[in-house]
């Protein structure tokens, strides 16, 4: 499984393609930041993003892509634009038809480091550990977008068995199986 | 001047196309709302709001966007969203390189009923007078796109001036005007 994670934002947009299977070692394929201007118009920001979301989609083809799901409680004055940043993500994904995976900051954290109230050098220091680099990579949004893309790939399986568990319980409760 | 108002909304997205400039009587060109169900993915829904807005901006091809300012002091649960909405159409104007203008609610009341505080009903009311309609557009969210639309083509005249009152400044602060 190849995952593109994103974690969102105007200013900077990490970036980072792992792939790998529950279980297994990971292998990095890429990671970088898309990064428009603070000055720009929103708009024109938009556009870059998804320009940029655009060719790492092109040049990595993942088989899904894993956004951190944002939240509302965190600072009022980023967190529209975060929200912003993650619809263009989740529209580029949607429209090449690939699945969306939502993780929050703390199933992140906990996935990479086994709690998840993990600080920003905890993480870096663990995602550049399972992906065996030699250092975190930087800036930390680039750190978190790997660290997004591990998550998935270890959550993947078990959210895969609640969605089936799910499905069946709707199917009894409909009678359509016995 | 043909204006593409935008109500932002997951749920309704309200849009809306006037024709006119300040001063004159202004013409409805198309007014309606983009639906998407509460219960689908909200890559899907993102998805299905940009297919309804492209077709149309294709349909009506007008000259600017006016969306509303989105902001995160109202209810938690659906300012995400609304915010999320707003990307998406700001960047189906972006990508056509349409123009797009921002207006708060308040503005937008404001211009259409004189008061930034007028109730949903009096918005319909003034925007059918304003269109020579026999009804308020329902629902609230077709009126509102409309009244967005109306705001633009009363404030751009003044916005102008304002923008190049500062491009001016600029230009004087850094000595390339003397």
């Amino acid at each position: 499984m190849r995952v593109l994670g994103v974690d969102p934002g105007l200013t900077r947009c990490g970036v980072g393609v792992v792939e790998g299977t529950a279980g297994r070692p990971l292998k990095m394929i890429g990671v970088g930041v898309v990064r428009t201007a603070a000055d720009a118009d929103i708009a024109e920001r938009l556009l870059l993003i998804e320009r940029g979301l655009e060719e790492w989609l092109d040049e990595h083809r993942p088989d899904v892509v894993a956004i951190e799901r944002v939240f509302s409680q965190h600072n009022v004055a980023t967190v529209m634009g975060t929200a912003q940043a993650s619809a263009v993500a989740m529209l580029c994904a949607a429209r090449r038809g690939l699945p969306v995976a939502l993780h929050t900051p703390s199933e992140v954290k906990a996935a990479v480091t086994g709690s998840g109230r993990a600080d920003k050098a905890q993480v870096g220091a663990m995602v550049a550990r399972l992906l065996r680099l030699a250092a975190p990579p930087k800036p930390a949004d680039a750190a978190d977008a790997l660290a997004l893309a591990i998550c998935h790939i270890w959550r993947a399986p078990a959210q895969d068995r609640l969605r089936q568990a799910a499905a069946l319980q709707t199917r009894l409760q409909k009678g359509s199986v016995r």
